[in-house]
Formats: C-alpha cells, structure tokens, sequence
C-alpha cells in the first residue's frame, strides 16, 4: 500500500473543488478549433494542452504503413460555403467547422442545386441541428446543414468553394508517459480528430489532460501513459510504434463523452474479467455505480486496443453512451451542454480509479480467530442493540472477515458492495491499530 | 466450411416459399388415421411418407424383450361404438378415432350406464372437446367424449361395442439415412403413434419428411438419421438395435408440435451443454429466439435418449410446448389449429439448425493487429459519423474481433447475439477478401 | 442411507402436531427472564431448558482471555427505576427488563431531569415501545422507555437507582452433545443473552431445546452439538475450548428468531457453497422455500463461527430477518408476536434439515438405458394422455434420469426444484422395487 497516496488524495479532493470550472475553462479554449484526423487542428489543440502537461508530440508522414492501413494525407482548409446567386451565404464554414465534411476534397464550381443536393447532409428528425460528417478514406466532399435551412433553399444556381488541401505531410498525435516506481503501465487515451463538438471529444482531452498534470505531481507505483490521437489511425500508428512494449500495460481506459450528466457507461475490455473491468464495478460517479456493458467491437479505440492480435486490458468509459444521447454527433454537442460539475465527477471518477490501482493491498487477519474486539480500539458503537449497522463499521467487519491473505481491497469491495474507497480506509485504519499485516504472495 | 451449402440455402429459400402449402397438406394426409403404438396405422402413415423419401420401414415381433420393456401385441380396431336402447350410437369411432381410448382390448356387451361411466374420459374444463386416452400397459378399455355430450345420456341400457384384436404381431418403425460425407451423424426424430391430432404430430412427421427430401437431394458433412417411431417403446427398439453405433450421433433433435404459432420453445439435452443446446440458441423461429428450457424427463422420446445409460446429445423443438395449450390432446388440435406459414417458420427453423451444422467453421483473422480496413474492401460505409451502424457491418467487426482461432462462427453468434446467418455471410465476405483463414485445430 | 430414520420421521411427523403448543409454553417460561451476557439469567434459562434434555453447564471465569476479548464480570440487577419528586416511579425494571440498558453499571442518585436525559433511549418512530440496549464493554448505565412516556417527563430532579453489581464471577453457557455413529458433527446454537424479547431468541432457544429432546431419543449418524451461549464473548469461550476439535463439523445453523411468520431467510455461510448451504435450498418452511441471502459479517454469532481464522460451515436460519420486522429489539417483540404454528414451521424445517443431512445418500439406476417400465411396478399412471403429471411421478423420473453415481437425493432435488423428501420417498421405493443401487464412492 502506498501510503503517501492517501494523503495526496486529501490534498487532490481539496484541488477538485474548483477543478470543474478549470475543465470546463479548458473545453472551452478546444471547442472552437476544426480537428480532423490530420492537419493543424490537432497540432493547435496539443499546442493548448501543453499549457498544462509536458505532451511529446509525434508525426507520423503521409503514406507510412500502419498495419493494414495507410497514413492519409493531410488535410487544410481556409474556407468553405454554399452561395446563393443572389450572393448570400446559405452555409459557411466561418459559423461552424460542422458545415464542412471532415476531410473533404476541393471544390469551387457553380452548379445547380439538383447537383449539389447529394453532398448536403442532414438530420431531418432534428431539422434545428447541424450534423457531424466524414469522409476520412473515400475521397468525397460535401456540407451539413439544418434540415429547416436545407427546406428553405430555393431552386436555381449555387456557388460551392471549399478552399481545402489534400496533400502529403504527417499525422500529429501526442503522448505524455509519467514513469512510475515499476514497469508497469497504465493507458488512458482520448480522441482528438473531432471538431466542435464539446462532449465528444474536449471533454476527454480536458480530463485527461489535467489528471495527467495531477499524476505528475506525484510519486505512483504505475507508469501512466496518456495518448491524444486521432481515431483508428491514431490508435494504429501508436499501437505500430510501441508494439514491441505492449506487454507492459496492465490496466487501461478510453475516455469519451465525460461532460454531460448521464451515465457512467462502463463498456468491458474484450477480456471481460481484467482488472481494470473490476475496477470500474467499484467506483461511482457522483455516488452512482457505472453501468457495465459488454465489450462490443464499434464505439472508439478500444476497437483497436481490444483487437484479437493485441487484445489490451483496455475498457471505454464515457457518461453517457456513444450514440444514445441526441446531442450526439450534432452541433447541439456544445459548451452548454458540457458542464463544469460533471466534468469534476467524470475527473473524480477516473482518479478513483487511478488510487485503486494504486493502493490496492492484500490485507491478512492478525486476530482472524473471531472478531477481534473492535469497541475498546473505538472501533465500534458503544451502544448495541441498534437495528443496523454503519457503513464503516461493517467496512470494518467485512476487511476483517475477508483478509485471509486471498483477497485483496478490491475483492472486499466487490463482495461487500462497499465502495473502494470505505474498503480502503477501514483497512488503513485497522492497519494502524495491528490488527492486519500484509499478506505475501 | 462447404461453401455449397450456401448455394443450397439461396436455393432453398425459393423452394421453401411454397413449403408450408405442401406440408399442411401432408398433415391432411396424414390426420384421419388412427394411429397406435402398434398397428396398421403407423404402417399407413410410413407408407403416406415414403412418397416424399425412401424409408426403411421395421417390424420388431411381439414379445422382444427391449430393455426394460417387452414389445407389445399389435392392436387392430374395425368398430367401435356405444349404442343407446333406441338404438343411437351416442359415441362412434367412425365418427373420430379419439373416441376410443387407444389400445382398447375387445367389448361386446350391453351394459347399463352405471356400470360404462368409469370408462368414459371427458374433460369438464373443456366441455365440448373429446380428450386423447390411452391405455397402452394396462389391459383396459374406455371412451372419450365431450363433457357437454356425457351430461346429457340418459340412463338405462347401452350396447357398447369394440371390436379390435390384441394379438402377436409387430411393432413398426421407420427410418431414413442419408449418409454424409463423414461417419458422424444427427438424429431428428418424431413420434407416429398418436392418432388425429395435427399438431401432435402429424406436424412433425411432415416437417421431418420434407427435410428428409431435401437433405437427400444434396452432399452434407454429417449423416442425418431420420426416426419415425412409436413413443418410448419404439424409441426404445431403436436403441436397442443400434446400441453399438450411438457413439456417432453427435447432435440430435426430438421434433414435435411444430405446427401452431406459439413458441419457438426449446428443452435442452440431460448435458444442458450440448452443441445441439447452443445452437438452438443461435437460430430463430419466425424471427423469435427460443425459450431455452433445461432438461427435464418428463415429455417425448428425449426422455430415452437422454437416460443415464445412453446420455445422447438430444434436445426437445416444439412451437408451443406440449400441455401448456388448451387444444394439447383434445379434438381440437385438428386441422385448423395447424397452419401452413407456422408449419414452414419450423421447417425454415430445422433448416438453419442443419445449416449451422453443417456450415460452421474457426476463422482465423489474418490482419488481427487492429481493424483491417474495410472500408477499401467496400465493406464500410463510406461517411461517417452516424449513430449506429448497420448489423452487417457489426457482422464483420464481430468476426474479425473474435477470429482467434478459439470461436466458431457459432461461438461468434453467441456472444454477438447476432443471428448465424449474418455471421455465417460476414465471414464468408471476408474470407472471400482474405482477411480470413481457417483455424488449425 | 438410514432406512430407521425414515421411520422415525413417520412418528415424529405425528409428534409434532402438538409440538407448537409445547414450544409456545416453553418460550413463555423463559420470556420473563432478564437475561445478560452474564449473570443468573443465563442459569435461570439453562435450568429451565434443562427439564428437556441433558445440557452440561459450562463457567468461564471472568478475565479469561479468549482471543482477542476478556471474558467480563458477572453482573447482577435487583432492582432499577427513575423515581420523580412526588415519588411516582415512572420507569421501573420490575414492570419490564428492557427499561434497563443491560449491563448497567449502579446508580443511586437525584439529578435534574436534564442530567438524566442522556442516559434515556427512546424510539421516537415507535413512541408506544421500550427498546432493547446494551452497554457491554463501555461501564456505563441508562434506561429505555416509551418515547410517548419520555415526552411526559416533566422537568425537576429525579431519584434514580440501579441496584445492580458489576463483580467478577463467571460467564455461563450450555452445551448438549449426542453422539452418532460417526465422528463427524453438526453444530446448532442459539444466543441465550436476551431479556425479554419473545423471537429473539426465547424461539431459537426453546426451538432447539426440543429438537435435541427428539434427536437424543433416535440413532444418528451425525453427532449433534447445540449451544446455548451468550452472544459473541459466549460463541468465542465455546470456540477457545473446543478448538482443537472444529474439524469435526461438518455443518452447522445458527437459529434465532424462529417464531414469526415470516421468511423463512437463511444467510449462507462464509463459504457460500457449504453443503448446509446447498440444504437450505432444498427444504421448505410452510410449504415456502427460504429467501437466500449471501454471507456478511453482521448478524449473530456465524460472524465468529465464519471469521477468517475458523471459516466453518455455519450459516443462519430465521424466519424474518433481524433488524427487518418493526417489533426487533423492542418491547413488542413479546408472547403474543410469536405464535405456536410458526414455533412448529420451524421446528420441522429444521427437522427436515437434519433428515436430509442424515439420509441423503448417492443412487445407482440400475436399468439406466431409457426408462424402466414403472407402469408394471405400480409406480406410474395406468391411463395416458394426461397435460401434466404428479409430483410423485416426476420424483420417480428425476431419480432415475439423474442415478448416474453422480448426483446425490440433494443434488436431484436441487436440479428437479422438487423437495427433498419427494426426492428421497422416490428413491426409497424405486430401491424397493431393485431399480436402484448404492453408488460407490
């Protein structure tokens, strides 16, 4: 056990407290930027995240080999918009970055609207909001709109520029190693390729970021490895880069979608029983229990991370689920709907999840014949006769019972539903007084 | 994996549009005999089949000693009635066969109406139904008849009339064999001594025999087996006979009220984990999963295959369970209760059951560090960014992640909750692109 | 298998029609007395418990050590009441033992109502009931009273005695053995420390009292301990004494409050799959089969029994469970909350837990190749056709499917969902019938 954890925890709980409006302070300065899987998006991004924690950043070129796949060229645009033959603007890339279609190709035509409707996407059961497209390896392009607007537009001619270049040049993605007192590493990794969108994903490089800066503060028994990628081919390039060291990872977490108040959503490793699925089935969000899914093979880089050559002990964890919350992939994924006290929850959540790695233990019974008298240590209510119990005496009794050597404080969580963080501390507690020792392996 | 059978599928299904016709016309066939454990029925009802497949068809004498059991005499019925003063047949076997209690011995007597209302079965729940009796063990005879039809006979004398014969003779069975391209077999199964009702199981011998035709026109892995057999004391023959090669089966299927539009149910074999058990949770009826049952020794022929002493890998398919429908072994399970689309979704059922069989294979992922791309190969969408994504796209992501070498495409449907079809087709795409191979085992 | 038992079961079965009313009386005797972890009570009940059957009476003197505790001084209480300056006692022990926090050290002195105030204990959400409190291992001293009665008080000073004496002595427990016909042993106990609270555990304690009565008059094959013992520091002297012989016990219930209507609710042990815990799923109290609760270290004394160091096969059986049922540890848990009919449920429950521990036993069908023809041997319906059959049947068909020298009556009745004593009825007439073995082990 590492002890120096627990105070440091006290210190951080304190730093916390104001670590949601930091968060959301950090979102906030991503949002506006136009990310896509390559180009200057994702540089400015790690740019501002550098502010807060030393991040190597690392370019990959255009037509390097990446397993199964090839790094695309890189993407710039200046501008982009639809407009009218009367001069007007109907769709600008100036408004949103969502307008344009990520990765499209250069166009500058006039052409009339029965041409043009096929590249025009939209959400006609949510004729407000903008969707979020992309045409990552199947060279096209097009715009998103609010399908009101895209009613609105009258027939005739239009003017289409996207001022945009494919061309060769490199994918930028960056990564922060905090070493630790072993070997062994811990993964924690966001996407960085979306544009504005605030919850999917500023608010996993905002997380990760300051939790990042955090553990760097501090002496850890894990190595943490922070990863801010593009998705696949981010995901992939690293995995290509780092294969020969792959083993070192006992424990790791994808990130998304942690500033909205659902959740959490907890989806398994393909493993479905490594540590770290245990793990998240023993810290809360906000007090509440993640919902555990089944690992499935779509959603975000654990799709990488969890295929069957590498198969990584590597779960996503997000509030709400990918998918299921009609923000999702839409301009309604903005900065009010993120907000500082979910960000802070999501933040608290995975460095609970970093202090179970951390200070996990295998206590063992010194007094395992009975209960040893927990009253005269001030352990237990001088009065009986009560109908129940506390939660922190039946912490008490539960490490007491469970600590034959077999199990360690994440087990005792697990089988006394007890958070971790009860387990823990009974244990430092009845530590102190003799009564457990550590168990050896 | 025998990519002919695919073919045969796509054949198949164009065939089996118009199989439901042809199977409740088989039904019609076969519902007016009054069939027996023993007897001239099961002889006319073999010889009905053995125009749609060529069926051996066995006698085993009166008096062979089988297990436990002893083979009945062969009963044969010409008349049966009961007869009023004024001379009105009150209850007439001409009229229909579950009148009288099956394996009756011989009455030629007047009686009054005190002494005849023991052997009168009626069901006063369902007053204008006649219930299905017999009396195969104990030397008896008896009635059945509507409730509402026994209030209303008067007293006084009757002439009560069976005229049948209980002599030596033989039980009869039938047998189809369709020899596969190994030594290992299936066993499907139906009984075909219950006299006219429709759905038990005039539904499964049709089901049964039509599958036999069609399996007989085309090259399968395994040999299939089909029984015909009286139930338990002809199941038991079988057994008997074929003790020394029971080794061979390695899946079997009990078929029986496969002709209503309830269910699909399906009681797992004794080993509750039997190949056969998992893949009846991988196919589906009319687009319905099957309620999974266990085991339990209380039914039809399972209850032999699956006794200690032989422990065979056979498992029960009904539509709607036996006894748990109100026309279950009464008059009206007739001919309306069965009808020709419910016929064909269990035949379609038994289909696919053999297909996965038959087709299922251990693919091997040969680009298993990250996701191949798909989208290159044409199978991905080309934008993205949408909320979901298509369940044949899940197919391929399902099967590239799980291809290990350690899953079968059944193991793959089973934790993808997919249908095999849809995994059986995804990996035959992605074989076909060379992203597969074959696992070694 | 113990063919005597079943006998004996016979007559008990009969024994027991009036085994409510006996119980009943017994619980009122010992109801009114005030009972400590100490002190005469306890030899009050154990004398009284003693008419029954033959208990050794053990003293641990006070200031033994036993593991981590100390045995206590003996405490005595003549006489204890709140006396207001007019001279009306308004609270009195001698109108009821719970008015009295037990254990209380001596007072004898006036003190204004606000000096009193914090050593009074009320239920302010049952202002019409006494409490139950203790204060053993903290000197201190207080009453409990009706929170109606509390709110009555008026200020001014009070006379407060209590006359009782805190000295070394001893702890008292009792303890009947009855030999079996091997060495192996069943443990059953009861907490003996409670004043007067009906169900807990007059019931438990009068409940086993009479069950050794009808164990002692009969051969078994088990040994079988009960303890009477106070509480925790009771548990741990009979644990200290006896440890070199815990080995010996192969199954073991902790029983209190058996004499409500409610549950039955047994807690497994710490194991989780101790065969008492697989028995407990297998008998029924009136007809009903217990709620199932895992381990947790709360509760009585299987927290001693199950602590790390020991880990026995005990677990705890109560009709409704502590601290669940608004009369716990209050003054309304008096002779009228328990009833003479569920004083019997239990008692037979607990009955039919030994029967099975007794008889259970590892058949071998010896026709195991499908069903033996039970109609010959009387053992099934003569007329078929029926939707359902009996219970009795099926017991008959589960025996013999499951009689693979694998399974034994408790794993049969586990798989079928059909009690026990249908299980082993069943058996013990296919063996009369020489369809069934004694499998080797």
């Amino acid at each position: 056990m590492n002890e120096a954890a627990w105070f440091d925890e006290a210190r951080l709980t304190e730093a916390a407290a104001d670590i949601g409006g930091e968060l959301h302070a950090l979102v906030s300065r991503l949002y506006p930027i136009c990310r896509s899987i390559t180009g200057a998006g994702v540089r400015d991004t790690l740019a501002i995240l550098s502010e807060h924690v030393d991040i190597a950043v690392r370019e990959v070129p255009s037509g390097t080999q990446v397993f199964d796949w090839t790094v695309p060229q890189e993407w710039t645009v200046r501008d982009a918009y639809i407009c009218s033959a009367s001069g007007k603007r109907v769709v600008d890339f100036a408004r949103s970055n969502l307008h344009l279609v990520s990765y499209s190709a250069p166009v500058a035509r006039r052409m009339p609207l029965s041409e043009l409707r096929p590249h025009i996407h939209t959400l006609p059961d949510q004729p407000d909001l903008i969707p979020y497209r992309t045409s990552y390896y199947s060279r096209d392009w097009g715009f998103c709109m609010a399908h009101r607007d895209y009613l609105a537009l009258e027939e005739g001619e239009y003017d289409v520029l996207i001022d945009s270049t494919l061309a060769d040049g490199t994918l930028t993605y960056g990564e922060v190693f905090l070493p630790g007192a072993t070997e062994r590493e811990v993964l924690l990794t966001a996407h960085i390729c979306h544009p504005s969108l605030a919850n999917d994903n500023c608010s996993g490089l905002a997380v990760l970021t300051l939790l990042a800066r955090v553990l760097a503060g501090r002496r850890n028994r894990f190595g943490y490895r922070f990863l801010f990628a593009p998705g696949t081919i981010g995901a992939l390039c690293w995995l290509s880069g780092n294969e020969g060291r792959l083993d070192r990872i006992d424990h790791g977490l994808v990130v998304s979608c942690v500033g909205d108040g659902g959740g959490p959503v907890y989806k398994r490793s393909r493993r479905g029983d490594a540590t770290i699925d245990r793990v998240m089935e023993a810290v809360r969000c906000a007090g509440r229990k993640a919902t555990m899914l089944d690992f499935s093979p779509y959603g975000y880089d654990e799709r990488q991370f969890c295929s069957p050559g590498f198969d990584l002990p590597v779960g996503l964890l997000q509030r709400s689920a990918f998918g299921t919350f009609p923000e999702y992939h839409t301009s309604a994924d903005d900065l009010a709907f993120v907000r500082p006290e979910h960000l802070a929850s999501s933040f608290r959540m995975i460095m609970d999840v970093v202090d179970v790695l951390e200070t996990d233990w295998r206590p063992l019974n010194l007094s395992p014949k009975g209960e040893p008298q927990l009253g005269r240590r001030g352990l237990y209510s001088a009065t009986g006769g009560h109908k129940t119990t506390s939660d922190i005496t039946m912490a008490y009794l539960w490490v007491l019972n469970l600590a034959d050597g077999g199990n360690s404080l994440l087990d005792m969580a697990r089988r006394s539903g007890l958070p971790f963080s009860d387990i823990a501390h009974a244990a430092m507690r009845l530590r102190e007084c003799g009564l457990l020792g550590e168990a050896q392996i």
